[in-house]
Order: structure tokens, then C-alpha cells, then sequence
């Protein structure tokens, strides 16, 4: 496990990054090119197998051990009256992951994928940000070392999730701390707010941005002052990630928001990550394109719980089974373009 | 088999449709409404559960019998310099298909699905449609009959496809002829040309429009003068699938313009299908918005054999596996948002 001593460290660990494989995207794409189809024909699916190569450092990628990992936590904020929910849910839906009964419970058995549930201190909520910061550093390196340490090293793809009555109030501040437009710009109706209860996140997140405005020039302290446990801890579980060339499915808004602060900390931070579902929440097409991030399907889901990922891992699914099954134009006899 | 005596008996058949089965839909509806979830936060997952129940007249969809057809043919219009790739490769890839090395035959294995390929009449194509039509009545027909009863009763949901050298000429020519705006509306690269044969392709076409000017009015005919085995063979899977309350998922541009005309003959005729995919075809997108079609995909595919559709198929099985194995709000003790 690791445990950073202080923002400083974690941001030092931010800095210095591995980079993906060149060569074993080569040897993809040279593959690619042989297969029996015309050149660059399955579009997204190959440029996701060259992805995944570049990343597991593997020249044939693989995706035995498919982990699903789900960071649950409680936000302050909702005294604020931004959820449609009570925050009593997020507990509740943490004991029906257990027993099975969610969306991501099903979405895992169709991947193949084992997926872990991480409740983050459920009984004691991060402070409501309009009041004070959500979490001191010591909270938020705790966080942040939960998604760390919950990342099996033998993964070989990560879908990073998470469930939390309130977090796209912090997903939606921590947009617009970082890139701009208030709460007016990023806040959406979650998981289904009405018009005063927008007007009311919208306003909450505008009292965050000026209570931490001193903050928000440095993203971890953002991440800190105004998101919540399961963000810092998908944060930490990519960067992790990152650490141990393991590639990454983000899921939604509040997901790509978590992990927002590492690319305004390094530019190419999120390479080894793929947006896997362009949510219906408002903000998140916002966001992607602030993240330069394309994601992989757009299906008008609005669940979190990793659940858009979890469908875009059928498709890399596919697309491996694709690169590696294929026949080439020579052992299927086939006339190539140019023949 | 059915196999229509006229192009009256075709129409007539293609004007006299059952309807879909709005109990089932409405029972998925209830369902999806209390499931531990907000309400439509599944997005497209749940609108196609609802419709998998409708065509099925199935409360309790079911994906036991998937079936992938994937109709080939050849086409004269090759004459005219339109593919990037000689006629052969029509043959040679269903050989392909028949070992078991091309795309399609990988995403069947991963869609669980059963894979059969009819080839029609490859050793004689289609005549150049800038010269004669394309087929003359009763070959139209009997490419129609092939698709007709190569599609199983017990099937539970069907992926059309087709392979073809020169079939997106003919798609476009289609689309032109029921959609208007020529050659340089509707012709893409297909499998790749380059720009003097995309010049050749869209001179083809119009020349293909002005020599069938009077049968433009007819759907059916525009299919027989401009179209192809392949296409007319989807055509007649895509109306028996109808009459036997099979849903289909229509593949790419060639697919696409296939089932157009049927379109063009009854508002609802294509209401037990769905897009499972926009294709990098530059006609695509055009020919989905004239007929209304939303794609569930889009993945920058252009490869046809179904392939795009295939992958649908994926989303499909996600989407139930939601809707069947999730608990209810009451059965997991999860508030609901008017608790």
C-alpha cells in the first residue's frame, strides 16, 4: 500500500509517470494491417487493442483478470438539499452490491469481470464544502491511499466506479474549479433533482468556488477542498494504475471529474485511461471535451456505479477477440488491396 | 419459404404488417421503474429492453436464439471501377467466413450467437446498373425468397449483414433513388477507393438514376434496377422478421439501404429494427436521418458483414441482464427518491 505523506509527495508521484509502449502498439497495428479487412476498418476497436497493448506493455494484450473496483462515500454538501436522494442510500446501495442486486452486479457477470465494492467511512460524511473544506489533507491522503491500495497488481484492465448520494455536486464543483463557469456550467440533476433543487446545487457549488478560491489554484487541493472520498480514491486508484501500466476505464461524470486534477497536473496523465461512456448527466460532455477525452459509447445512461464502462468493456472485448482470432489476407488467401 | 410470385405479391406483403406487442413494453416499463435505480438512468439499455419485449410479445425478453445472416453477392457495376478490391474477394471472403478467420465469425463467438452465410449466386453478378437493371423481376424475387427463409422462426433476435465488392455503389444508388440528391450525396469509399474511383462511383450512380428514371417512384423496383442479391436477400430477412415477431438488428450503410425501401412503402415498416451501429461510411449517417433511425453505436466501423450490428448484439445482452437480474427498490430495502 501506499500512503503519501503529504500533498507534496502525492503531487511529486502525479509528476513522474510512466509512458506506454510504443512498440507493442506497433506490433498491433502491424498486425492490424495484415487482417483480413480493409485498413483501419473496425475504427475504434483496433485503435482500443493498439491501447491496451501500449499500456499492459504487451504485444498481445489480454483481459483475464478484469477488475471492476466501486468507491462508495457520503458528502456534507447534501444538507445543502442537491439530491433527490436521502444520503441514506448510498449505504443501502452498498449492502445491494453486496447482495447482488445492482446494475454493476449484472454488468460484471457480463464482462467477466470480478468487481470490488470500497466503502469509504460511510458513517462519517466529508464536511459540507459550502462550510468548510470536505476533507483536511490528512482525509483526503486517506482517500486517495483506499484507491491505491485496492488495485490488484495482477489487474490487467480497471474499471473505476463509484456510488455516493451527493458526488455530483462535488463532481460539478471540482469541474468548474478547475476549468471554469460556476455551478451554472457543470451542475446537472444527478440522479434527478428538480428545478429549486439545481438552482440549489447550482448555488452550493458557487459558495464552494468562493470559499475555496485560495485553493483553487493547485488541482489536489481542489480535489480536497470540494470533492469526496470515492473521488480521491479513484483518483488514487489511476494513478496507481498508471504506476503499474494497468489501463483504465473511467466511467461518468463523477469519475472523470475524480480524476480530472491528475491531467491539469501533467498533460498526458490520463493516456493510459479511456472514457468508456459519455453520460447523460449535463456537464460530463463538457468535461471530456476540456479532458480531450472521446468516449467510447454514448447510451443516455445516467447510473454511475461504473455501469457505462462496465458495458464499454464488452466492447474491448470484442475488439480483442477481433485482433486475435482474425485470419490474414496470406492464411486465408485472400486478395489484399494492392494485389 | 415463401417466395412471392410478383412484385404485387411482395408489396402487398410488405403493406400488411403486424404491429407491436405495447403490454409486453409496458410490463418491461413497470418493471424497469423500480429497480434499484433512478428512474431511466439506464438510458438506451432499458428503451431496448422495452423494444426486444415488443417484437418478441415477450413480458420477459429473451436472447437464447440469436442469429447473425450474413447474405454475399456480386455486383456488375464492378465494371465501372468503383472498389478498391477485385470481384474475387466477394468468394474468397466467404471462405473466409466458412474457417472461421474474419471478423464476423469472432464477434459471433462473442455474442453467443449462431453465424450463417448464404452466398447468391456469386459467379454471376448482378448486371452493371449503368447499362440494364441491376436484376430483372424474378431475380430480384428469388434473392428476396433466399433471405426470407434463411431466417430461423425460433430466432429471438436477428443481425442482418452482407459482403459484396461494389455494394456500397449500389447502397448509394438506393438511397439517391429514394432520398434524392445523386451520386454525391450518398457514395463513400467504401472499402477504400481513392478519389478518381469515388469520382467513377458517383458518376456511376447518377448514371444508374438517369437510366432507371421511370422506376424511381416504385421502392421496389428502385431496389431491383440498383441494388444487389445481398441487399434485396436483407430485405426479404428484414420483412419476414416482421411477420415472425423476430427483432433485427440492421448492420452499416449497405444494410441500412437494404431494408430502406420498406421504409419508403409503410411508416412502421422498420419499427421491429434498430441501428446497431453508424458507420464511417460517409452515406451512413445521411441515410439514418432520413429513415429516423437512431444507431446505438458508434465506433468509426465500416466494415459491413454485420460486424457493427454484432457488436450491438453486446449491448443487448448487457441491457438484459440489467433489466432481468436487478433487484426491486422494496427487495433491497433501497429508499426510493419518494421515501
Amino acid at each position: 500500500m501506499t500512503r503519501f505523506a503529504s500533498l507534496g509527495e502525492l503531487r511529486a508521484a502525479c509528476l513522474d509517470l510512466p509512458i506506454g509502449d510504443a512498440k507493442a502498439a506497433a506490433v498491433v497495428a502491424a498486425r492490424e494491417a495484415v487482417l483480413t479487412k480493409p485498413p483501419r476498418s473496425l475504427g475504434r476497436l483496433e485503435e482500443a487493442v493498439a491501447w491496451l497493448a501500449s499500456w499492459q506493455g504487451a504485444s498481445r494484450p489480454h483481459l483475464d483478470n478484469v477488475e471492476i473496483l466501486v468507491f462508495a462515500g457520503n458528502h456534507g454538501v447534501t444538507a445543502q438539499g442537491v439530491s433527490a436522494y436521502p444520503a441514506a442510500v448510498t449505504a443501502q446501495m452498498v449492502a445491494n452490491f453486496a447482495s447482488g442486486g445492482a446494475a454493476i452486479n449484472q454488468l460484471a457477470r457480463a464482462d467477466g469481470a470480478e468487481l470490488r465494492v470500497v466503502a469509504l467511512d460511510l458513517d462519517a460524511p466529508t464536511v459540507d464544502f459550502t462550510k468548510a473544506p470536505a476533507m483536511d489533507e490528512a482525509e483526503f491522503l486517506d482517500a486517495v491511499a483506499a484507491g491505491h491500495k485496492a488495485l490488484s497488481p495482477d489487474a490487467d484492465l480497471v474499471v473505476l466506479g463509484e456510488m455516493g448520494i451527493g458526488n455530483t455536486t462535488a463532481a460539478a464543483a471540482i469541474a468548474a474549479a478547475l476549468f471554469g463557469g460556476g455551478g451554472a456550467r457543470f451542475a446537472g440533476r444527478g440522479t434527478g433533482v428538480d428545478d429549486d433543487g439545481l438552482r440549489r446545487k447550482q448555488a452550493a457549488i458557487d459558495a464552494g468556488l468562493e470559499l475555496h478560491r485560495d485553493a483553487l489554484h493547485d488541482p489536489l487541493r481542489v480535489a480536497a477542498s470540494l470533492g469526496g472520498r470515492e473521488l480521491a480514491a479513484i483518483l488514487g486508484a489511476t494513478l496507481a494504475a498508471r504506476h503499474a501500466r494497468i489501463p483504465v476505464l473511467i466511467d461518468g461524470f463523477v469519475s472523470t471529474a475524480a480524476v480530472a486534477p491528475l491531467k491539469q497536473l501533467r498533460a498526458d496523465a490520463l493516456d493510459h485511461a479511456l472514457a468508456g461512456h459519455l453520460s447523460a448527466e449535463a456537464g460530463h460532455r463538457l468535461l471530456l471535451q476540456e479532458l480531450g477525452l472521446n468516449p467510447l459509447l454514448d447510451l443516455n445512461m445516467r447510473l454511475g456505479e461504473g455501469s457505462g464502462a462496465a458495458v464499454a468493456v464488452l466492447v474491448l472485448r470484442a475488439a480483442l477477440a477481433c485482433h486475435s482470432g482474425m485470419a490474414t489476407f496470406a492464411e486465408a488467401h485472400v486478395s489484399n488491396k494492392d494485389a
